[in-house]
């Protein structure tokens, strides 16, 4: 029998937002490699072995994973979030391009989940409603001058920014160094949303203006949306207000 | 009893790419609304009442829907993809924005959905794997230069960049221009994925080069992703070659 590598993304946390294609990828799957958090997420099977490691250990993981599956076992690779989005994919796949000629000829495949933006942006109501991007702030793998140029690149042409991997314990100032380049360039006004484990019961979401943005309220748990300078308020008497880009956004700029 | 409505979204197409979230929300809808298309995708439901609009609607279909809403019916408004990129959700806000003051007191939820360039990307790969952007192509609502500049901005700055909306009928020559404009910026070698109705039985995903890139293999059903200077193409003897964007991408700018 061939091995084969599942590469599944198991949503932002909500069981109900794992899709059957990725929960039909896990049940078949002999084992389970992924960070602690969200393997624990999984409810145990019977037979199924899990390979649980920190979330600084990708490309290991991938390696250790790659070579189960090379062994034969059906293998699943478990991302919060998409699989493919600041996660385990391209872990794999730069595993492949630098491991054994094997690993070429193993059956992988990726199975998408819902990446915590959208999650995020649904809680506020639509502020990706027009051209959005996605951008890391960690500085772990690329040089912070990258990330600053790709901030004042993205606010200038018009962008939503949803921001990934805002904060941590070893990157405590890029967040708000990031806020700082952004007021430079967008309206005191423009909206933030801190989406915080979102679906799940630790889940806080809160909606402020970029003049006051506080890095505080963002952990490793959030993902931060940036309005652009269409992005839209619209108040609701007791109710939280909702937050979107307009279609037509752009011609503004 | 006060009406609800939910904004949904439902993948790019295949039935397991729906989360059960957005197929519990849709059960309990008494009326459904959206673009033909999407709604025959749905089994029916006893008791439901569908209204099928087509898709340059949008706007008159969120008023629509509100309308009922308010009268107290449980309304689902339902996407392709992800309801709140460039789809309805961004339209029920706007229309809420502009219209009675009622709407603003209605219970408005947005459930969120597999957009199609995750699905896309999974099947080349990783080419999401790092920083990207997603922008529309359609100038009905956005003039042709500020979709110009974002391309050009996006690929100066290192983004992946996925188009949505990439051709149609109405809009024949914007995506050859876009893949001009980008060939002035980027490297021929540049990999591009045109992703057609991923997940369904029509489903055609092309791995090209900018070089080469031919907008007749895009049609309205396709997203197309176009790498940045780092994403990598890892050949595979006998099968489909794997698209990634390096998580280090960004130290070559």
């Amino acid at each position: 029998m061939s091995g084969k590598l599942h590469v599944i993304g198991i949503g932002p946390g909500h069981p109900d937002q794992i899709t059957p294609e990725a929960r039909e990828a896990i049940a078949v799957a002999t084992d389970l490699f992924g960070y602690g958090p969200y393997l624990d997420r999984l409810p145990p099977a019977a037979g199924q072995q899990r390979h649980a490691s920190d979330n600084r250990e990708e490309l290991a993981r991938a390696r250790a994973a790659l070579d189960l599956a090379a062994s034969g076992k059906r293998v699943a690779v478990i991302s919060g979030g998409d699989a493919g989005v600041f996660a385990m994919a391209a872990a794999v796949c730069e595993a492949v391009e630098h491991g054994p000629a094997a690993w070429r000829a193993l059956d992988i495949a990726v199975v998408p989940g819902l990446t915590a933006m959208l999650a995020v942006a649904a809680r506020a109501g639509a502020p990706l409603g027009h051209d959005f991007c996605a951008l890391s702030l960690s500085d772990n793998l690329k040089p912070w001058p990258v990330i600053a140029g790709r901030l004042r690149a993205a606010a200038a042409a018009g962008f939503v920014i949803a921001l990934y991997n805002p904060i941590s314990r070893a990157r405590p100032w890029q967040l708000g160094e990031a806020f700082a380049i952004l007021r430079e360039q967008l309206p005191p006004a423009t909206p933030v949303i801190f989406g915080r484990a979102v679906g799940r019961a630790a889940e806080r979401v809160t909606i402020t203006a970029l003049a006051g943005a506080d890095p505080a309220l963002a952990d490793m748990a959030t993902c931060v949306i940036v309005g652009s300078p269409g992005t839209r308020v619209v108040e609701r008497p007791g109710l939280p207000p909702l937050v979107y880009s307009p279609r037509s956004s752009g011609a503004d700029r």
